[in-house]
């Protein structure tokens, strides 16, 4: 299969553009969307770009029912001449195949799938957000759609790609947030899915979420699944902690998500000689160096946010307040950096941007 | 809402019944399906019987995301003189209520899903089938329906109740399978979702029932996630051990399914006055018992099933031969008792049968 096989078939009612001031994060969709189909002895047949549009789903398709389904998310960015940017588009892709792998779903063609992302943005180029900080953000997915009961992988699949234009997660700039160590749901377990971008790690720690929530925190900080003691992740972000002039994160352990900007927020630290330790990190360690002074810094990473981070931890009847309350000098140069590389703004020393270039299109 | 207020639309097409012989399980649907609607601030809505069809979903639908789902399985039997009866639908409802709280989804009320679980079975009463050992398979579930990529609680949601005849799990009788411990992936873990009816915990699973299948064996047995030693079920089903005379089964201890058929068993053994321990079990416990030749029975539990004997067990090198490879007594006993119950042949001394009754129906 070749790039040059994806069909495309444009809109003839383009939707009014949302006003870029009120984007907010995955409410808007673009006029168009990729897809192809999976069948059972024939492999990934009939790529297509076509309208954004529902899709017909039989009740008994296994991803309602058995949860068979991974994402990805990443986004592009407009600089200010105008070039369309993607940060690091075939990490997702290679991802993409590692959930795929765990989740027992077939390979999707990690260069078709690019070159898909890239017409899609083409025919959809309007949608880029210009303002500063606001993006497009890219939700690659598959799902499970053979419609029987039994408990197996499923022989039929959608793959697709829907995008959403969304502002800045810090509309006037980044603010720590205040976070809930949770002592009593877990998220994930080694053995477990929690390494793979799959729904149903995300459908079990809504309730923790909520109740978080309603305690008047904006995440929850997720402890091992084992000795619920070691530190995973933080919401739907990996964590990072400064102690003592170094920066400390869980070891990628099979129960977190080996993320794209985790590993880019590594590649900088190194790059700055900044020392970054990669280990198993208790949450009797962080209050530890909280109590004797050491903890200076605290914050998530991840797709939507780039850097978040944390004012206020809050574990065990402890409250801790990190860099009293503020943003932390290193988190605050971790995130300048990442954006304005991200935004064309800056030397990208690691090759990490890919340009969506114009050119011919078959339609 | 009262139970009169379900709308009832007839196929104009029916379709042709599969042959009773060549069934399977879940792989034909029946003419209809119950559908209800949730909206925030309205509550559950519109609920109606129509034709089987695909549903409409928008590709951002927050179930293919983030696997906000639940799902309930029970059987409607059809006895010698054609009465249509249901095992225990109450307790589906009541569970479906308890996996939604875990999964942030809103309560459905359990009145009205049984009455339009009796409304559609009348619809489709043609297809329940009659032949021996056959019956008419029944999924209630709750998908997220909003379209925004968020990580929240759904504001949008459908129930929906589809129906599939479904052969004799045995088609020659019930006989032994071959179980291999698993001892690298984890099904779940307490603090997760082990014991709610929802999709992640299916997907999860998938992996090591294909590496299972290609070793030779039918299902795996999960160990718990903590210390990969505890027993926790086996496959989609509840497990039970018969050793020096006493029957053995895991304790609900958060992480394992409340199985109805389950509860069913163990009020059975009871009322028999068969020893019954729900108590943690460890792996190494079942292998000492069988190197002692107390190991009398190993089984199954579940709705499709109803009893699975085990008659080959794998742990970590140790092949493990229950009862010489045969059908226990007990589980034997079991399995004809409840079908003979559930297919109204025998007294039902808990009054576990509910009865579909016709009566008019609006339409």
């Amino acid at each position: 299969m070749t790039a040059n096989s994806i069909k495309i078939e444009r809109t003839t009612a383009p939707k009014q553009k949302p006003d870029e001031n009120q984007l907010g994060f995955g409410k808007y969709f673009t006029d168009h969307m990729f897809i192809m189909d999976y069948e059972e002895g024939k492999g990934w047949i009939n790529p297509r770009i076509i309208p954004y549009q529902p899709i017909m789903m039989d009740p008994a398709a296994k991803v309602f029912h058995y949860g068979q389904t991974v994402f990805e998310g990443l986004k592009a960015y407009r600089a200010a001449d105008g070039r369309i940017l993607l940060f690091r588009p075939e990490q997702n892709f290679l991802r993409l195949n590692r959930s795929n792998s765990r989740l027992s779903i077939p390979d999707v063609d990690g260069e078709l799938a690019l070159e898909a992302l890239k017409q899609l943005i083409l025919v959809d180029q309007d949608w880029v957000p210009s303002q500063e900080g606001n993006s497009l953000y890219i939700r690659p997915f598959v799902i499970a759609t053979q419609a029987t009961l039994g408990v197996a992988p499923s022989h039929n699949y959608h793959f697709m790609i829907i995008m959403s234009p969304v502002g800045a997660y810090y509309a006037e700039g980044i603010h720590p947030v205040k976070i809930y160590v949770e002592s009593e749901y877990v998220r994930a377990v080694r053995g477990g899915t929690g390494n793979a971008k799959t729904a149903g790690n995300y459908a079990g720690g809504l309730k923790a979420q909520e109740e978080a929530t309603s305690k008047g925190y904006s995440q929850v900080l997720w402890l091992d699944g084992v000795h619920q003691k070691y530190i995973e992740e933080v919401g739907s972000m990996n964590v990072f902690f400064k102690i003592g002039g170094t920066v400390y994160t869980p070891e990628l352990n099979g129960s977190i998500l080996d993320g794209i900007t985790r590993n880019s927020m590594i590649q900088l630290l190194k790059h700055w000689n900044v020392p970054v330790v990669e280990r198993q990190i208790s949450i009797d360690e962080i209050y530890e160096a909280y109590t004797n002074g050491t903890l200076e810094e605290a914050f998530g990473t991840g797709t939507a946010a780039v850097i978040s981070p944390i004012g206020d931890l809050y574990w065990n009847g402890h409250q801790m307040l990190i860099n009293g309350g503020h943003t932390g000098e290193l988190s605050q140069k971790l995130y300048d950096t990442l954006t304005s590389i991200q935004q064309g703004a800056q030397e990208d020393p690691f090759s990490w941007m890919v340009e969506v270039q114009q050119k011919a299109i078959l339609s």
